[in-house]
């Protein structure tokens, strides 16, 4: 048997110095490689076996980072990472210190786009191909890895418009097409790619907009890629070099399994793909659930997703309802204001979205829903500290940009009842948006209400409080363990859910007057955040009731799990219980 | 002379009731009606001129608002309120309490979107079909007037790409294809559609997404246009109608200016398109002097404008540095994320853009740029309330949704001095984005400093001053003006300058610890302004000191002139002082 050629990969230059008929071999290898490390650590499989050979192709016929190799999304540069150097750091992988699930710059110099929110490196590729040739840097080539599946989002025809017109840029577009974001691409892009991949079309959007175009190539065949990429670079204009890959290439669980071969995995048994420890039920799998019975019970609700139906829970949905269902690629834009125009047309469109997502279409969300005044139910999964998908990915930002929105409602469920209650709610609105705002994360049992004020649960009460914990969706679990805490200390604490975080309910700044310090705790960023418009509306009140706000501070949070970053930023039970008691006691340091 | 028929239209009935041999003389009398009265009061002229025959026919063939005509964007549906019964009202055209400038449901049932972003209507095209045909409206067609310069936006793509590949959804989108959004249309899609007028290509875009294309068609031809959407509608499926047409058509001056066809005007001259009075220098007019000053001094300095090269102020820097200048279409996420790659490249871009607008590319100022903390200077014109465009156009996001983002800094200049030292300074971060904001109107003189604290400048100190007046951009002179009387009245005040209102300066927060009553006036939504963020800070710190926020309410508000507007909401000298004084004496009544 030969030896190994992976562990004497150290970087690009090791790749280029494998004669070709060693590159099956390695192929082969960083195949095993991927199953066996993301397996037992979890992560994004599907999409990386697919990028193999174009990668080891690229890394061979490009020199970065002197040429630039940018990937969107960057999950597919997993391949890349163990290229580069990175190999001995995937036990690591998405684990606090450890290594990124996408580029990094901060992991090695090879590293360009953190982001991974898709279709952005076309653009990327644009300003970087304009810097080059104005700095005079006429040797450097800049190359982007594109799925088709990011090719549905509109920022990448915006770019594709950009470059294609600039003849003297040369920018090379590998097209990394298995026919899929998640799921199997949609719209008459996924048809006109399919009738290119069989030769079969005259037409070609790539050369209406300027492009050469090469391919179809056999995406996982090394011989044919580097033909076709060195005929690309030496072009010296636009090109788009069509790959034909598939989702999982190698790995017969992946290849065969119809939701999203495998895209995304948490530990699993490598010779199934299947996970170690059946699934909590979570807060999407309550969506799931109470959409699909929302769909029984009312004709006139339709859902919407960016290319998500399974992971935002609208399977079931869909099963049940096909005609109700409208995935329209990753597009998110497209999928809030077809929302409008659904809701125009007199139904109730939820659109179900990780909340990171919703930023792309913040325009659309305030001129063509709010100004309107149209019922149209945002779902946010994902809200709030994510883990290991990291700073791009974390849903810090919907809480404290969606309040600005004139007549939006804004929920976050404390539980599974809740959800379910404020789910109903939300669609029952007819005269403008709503959204309801959740974790990725295992749902905790239900938590009662003592009574109602307004739209507030209050949760626990102290005839004796001067401290209110105003509990923000999932954090009401941690207050009330906080408040049996503080109590333990005699520190007597209310708690109580605002249960709709936008508007401010009165009844809650009613509530927050009649305490000393009122503390808001939120899985969000401070800026923005209710803690944030409670002190607003207590100062403009006059009251002198002091309102601080715990939550997620105004940074990028890298990866880690959601609990290691909850605690971290004192965000669980004990955090909470620790700087209320600083606050009472010691405020001036608390506040530093 | 034959009576004319204009006054005789009241609703499109009496359209289709004109014989084919009295269409030409209406067109004619409806560019005479629009000359005379968009001269007398200003508004959108060019595009209307161009879309007087496409209205008129789509008036004739369709059956509004049985069927649907959406207007992208709304500033070329002028002939289409004329058509439909508001002649009449034209008088008071985007005045306050008159006319719209854009579609208003308020005012017809044939006017559907109210939003004039670019580039939206196809999506809710999209939406309405997909309602139709669920709720077996069968009958109902969906109409979408869409510019040439609209399709530049990855939104209309997103939308095309779903709507070709739906073949039993009847969606019918006339192309009005004048070559031009203000300025001329730029990418690969322009030279295609110009390859499609002349017959000359082989590849067809729109084909390859699915649609059927008719055309190219005389889009002034009445008779032709009439025959092509019969065509179209009898076809019952997605179909693109392409109309060669001329911005500003009929008019002289509009088809001779060279820079925008008169797209918006002001008060004219109807014989020469000319201003009736010299404008004063405006906050744009300084920008455009000392972006130009900054491109000759810093060569690595490139500006990005989307499709507004003349509006943004970068004329001038254009002229001077052609190479630096890239105009990428109304493409805003692609502006903003190419931006960023100029940034990877070691260049430092300017974003010149309208203030409402950059909520297009949101995703992409937190994540493309933000999160790699890179140094992109955004210029936000028309920040703050707008005035005649109404509420898709007033600026009242960006000071809320911007300082959420992690790094990036915000300033707003109080004048022409400023202007220029805070674009000197934001082009002189490298460790990441800031932002200059600032509005539509005529610039005062300079105010000069009392001094410097922090990043604050102190305009005016009392030292018995319990008051303090937090001056935010361009209220700097109301904000004096108010101070005066109040010291007038016996009420010291001090009033500060805050320069950079995000992040939240230390140095503000303890001037602000240091009296009783601190207020923030600002040209913006209240949730989310520096006031609320200076309370939230205040009250994390234990201080007493009571902060509101003097600024525009959470609602959309309708078109008048800026200073109507800012006087209604008390952001005038007069109001900001009889509001600190209720405040001082009547406390209760004044949070209410």
């Amino acid at each position: 048997m030969r030896a190994p050629l992976l562990p004497g990969i150290t970087g690009p230059a090791d790749v280029r110095g494998l004669s070709t008929s060693d590159l099956v071999g390695l192929a082969r290898e960083i195949r095993g490689f991927l199953v066996d490390k993301v397996s037992s650590v979890g992560g994004h499989l599907g999409p990386n076996l697919g990028a193999v050979e174009l990668t080891i192709a690229a890394h061979r016929v490009f020199d970065s980072p002197r040429d630039v190799l940018l990937f969107d999304t960057g999950h597919q540069a997993y391949v890349h990472k163990i290229l580069t150097g990175r190999q001995r750091e995937f036990a690591g992988l998405r684990q606090a210190g450890g290594l990124s699930g996408y580029p990094s710059r901060a992991e090695s110099v090879h590293d360009v786009i953190e982001n991974s929110h898709a279709s952005a490196a076309l653009s990327y590729a644009d300003g970087l191909a304009k810097a080059f040739a104005l700095r005079g840097e006429h040797h450097r080539r800049v190359v982007a890895l594109v799925g088709d599946g990011a090719l549905t989002g509109g920022v990448a025809y915006e770019a594709l418009n950009n470059l294609g017109a600039a003849q003297h840029r040369p920018v090379i577009v590998i097209l990394n097409d298995n026919g899929r974001s998640y799921s199997p691409t949609v719209g008459g892009l996924a048809a006109h790619l399919r009738g290119l991949g069989d030769g079969a079309h005259a037409g070609n959007l790539f050369a209406d907009l300027g492009f050469a175009y090469l391919g179809p190539v056999d995406g996982h065949d090394l011989a044919q890629l580097d033909d076709a990429l060195r005929q690309a670079a030496a072009l010296r204009r636009p090109v788009v070099v069509h790959c034909l890959t598939r989702k999982g290439k190698g790995y017969p669980p992946a290849e065969q399994d119809e939701d999203d071969c495998l895209h995304t995995v948490g530990v699993v048994d490598p010779a199934t793909g299947r996970p170690r420890s059946a699934g909590a039920p979570t807060w999407t799998s309550v969506f799931a659930d109470e959409i699909a019975a929302i769909g029984a019970d009312r004709p006139d609700v339709v859902c919407l997703t960016a290319a998500m139906t399974h992971p935002t829970g609208l399977g079931e949905f869909a099963a049940r309802f096909p005609h109700r269902l409208f995935d329209v690629g990753i597009a998110e834009q497209h999928a809030v204001t077809s929302a409008a125009g659904l809701a125009v047309g007199g139904l109730h469109p939820v659109v179900a979205i990780y909340a990171t997502f919703l930023n792309r279409a913040m325009d659309q969300v305030l001129m063509d829903v709010a100004l309107h005044r149209l019922p149209v139910t945002f779902v946010l999964d994902r809200a709030g500290v994510t883990g290991p998908d990291g700073p791009s990915h974390h849903g810090m930002w919907d809480a404290s940009i969606l309040p600005v929105v004139p007549g939006l409602r804004l929920a976050a469920p404390r539980d599974c009842g809740q959800l379910r209650e404020q789910l109903r709610e939300a669609v029952d609105v007819a005269d403008g948006p709503t959204a309801v705002r959740y974790p990725k994360a295992a749902v905790g049992p239900d938590i009662p209400a003592v009574r109602r004020i307004g739209c507030c649960d209050v949760l626990r009460e102290d005839p004796a409080a001067r401290v209110l914990l105003v509990a923000v969706g999932p954090l009401a679990g941690p207050c009330l363990a906080a408040a049996a805490e503080l109590a333990a200390h005699g520190v007597p604490v209310t708690v109580v859910d605002p249960r709709w975080i936008a508007p401010l309910d009165p009844a809650l700044v009613k509530l927050a007057c009649a305490h000393t310090l009122v503390v808001a705790v939120e899985d969000t960023a401070a800026t923005g955040a209710l803690g944030g418009r409670l002190a607003q509306a207590l100062s403009s009140a006059g009251s002198d009731t002091c309102a601080v706000t715990f939550a997620l501070p105004p940074q990028f949070l890298p990866h880690a799990s959601r609990e290691q970053i909850l605690r971290a930023h004192g965000l669980d039970a004990a955090g909470i219980a620790t700087t209320v008691l600083k606050r009472l006691t010691r405020p001036e340091e608390a506040s530093a």
